[in-house]
């Protein structure tokens, strides 16, 4: 319980952002009124401007207020790599770690029966008309390397073998900076198996 | 850099929340444009109007959108018990605490010369006033336990002294559940120092 009412309700309607409890967002909400009102304007108006005009990207699916992305609309980009991704959130860590320059796909998600979602909640059909119109040479498959991730990339890997000559996967193993002491067994099993010749 | 200009403000924007970097801000605009578009305009039409319409307390200057708070309205409150907070978060904690129902008043800040905030900054001539008007027959001074806290409840005890019967100030000492073998110094000496009798 607040001070007032309406300060109590937007403690509450603080919590519906990730990672925010109820004392995380008395502090947002008391900090924004005591000492930033002007950023904190600012933010409600931006952040009714996206939930209103952000949409999908026509092409890749991922989150956009307009009809392409910048990754879709940059005429620069290698239209043969298209690489597949679960989130937006993976394209901008894609874009961040650099070295990719191809194209984008995203599922917004991945297969998983439990929760009901199936190949045509990942927009399946968008892909293939995808692939269709891009040409690729290479289909990379950058999914999770989760068990949800990895059925995903083995069902769009099957969906797309006549379309595609090249399907890849990224590399299972050990993180930078990881020490073999510490990795699970499943990794260094991975690591093994992908192992490259260096000489 | 996000997918989308609007995104990259609105991940911008987010930053002005305390305790929130660019990596958290970047999870809580994908988690809302992605999963609770709802929960995000709710957000944003709270926050515009909380910023529009929240104002102080006329009686104890807290954070209210009324003309008086709960607690300065509440008949039932005890007018001879005054406490004084530095802000509107000790209120609650006060509350949440529970066992006090007397009435309040926020400084909304503490002395400090560093950065020029003087009495008049901290609504003396208010408190006075509200002092004279409410005729308590005690004043706790719950500023912080720290060097601009206790600097402020000195000048407010020696401003008040001719207008109040007692004068109190909270207790320092080792907090519940502390161990004195990991409490600082400065703790020990006042918990020593403020030993009371228990036989």
């Amino acid at each position: 319980m607040g001070v007032s009412p309406l300060i109590d309700r937007l403690i509450e309607a603080f919590q519906v952002l990730p990672g925010v409890g109820p004392k995380g967002a008395q502090r947002m909400v008391l900090h924004l009124l005591q000492h930033n009102r002007t950023g904190g304007s600012a933010l409600a108006a931006l952040l009714a401007e996206a939930v209103e005009s952000i949409g999908h990207c026509d092409g890749c699916r991922t989150l956009c207020e307009k009809s392409l992305c910048r990754y879709c609309e940059d005429t620069e980009r290698d239209d043969a790599l298209l690489c597949i991704v679960e989130s937006p959130a993976d394209i901008i860590a894609i874009e961040q770690a650099g070295g990719f320059c191809g194209r984008y796909f995203v599922l917004h998600g991945h297969l998983s029966p439990i929760d009901r979602i199936g190949p045509e909640d990942l927009g399946m059909e968008r892909l293939l008309n995808r692939v269709r119109a891009l040409h690729p040479t290479e289909v990379i498959l950058a999914t999770n390397l989760t068990v949800e991730g990895e059925a995903t990339a083995h069902y769009i890997s099957d969906m797309l073998r006549g379309d595609v000559p090249t399907i890849s996967r990224i590399a299972h193993g050990v993180p930078l900076g990881g020490e073999l002491e510490y990795i699970d067994a499943g990794t260094i099993v991975h690591a093994l198996q992908g192992r490259r010749r260096v000489n």
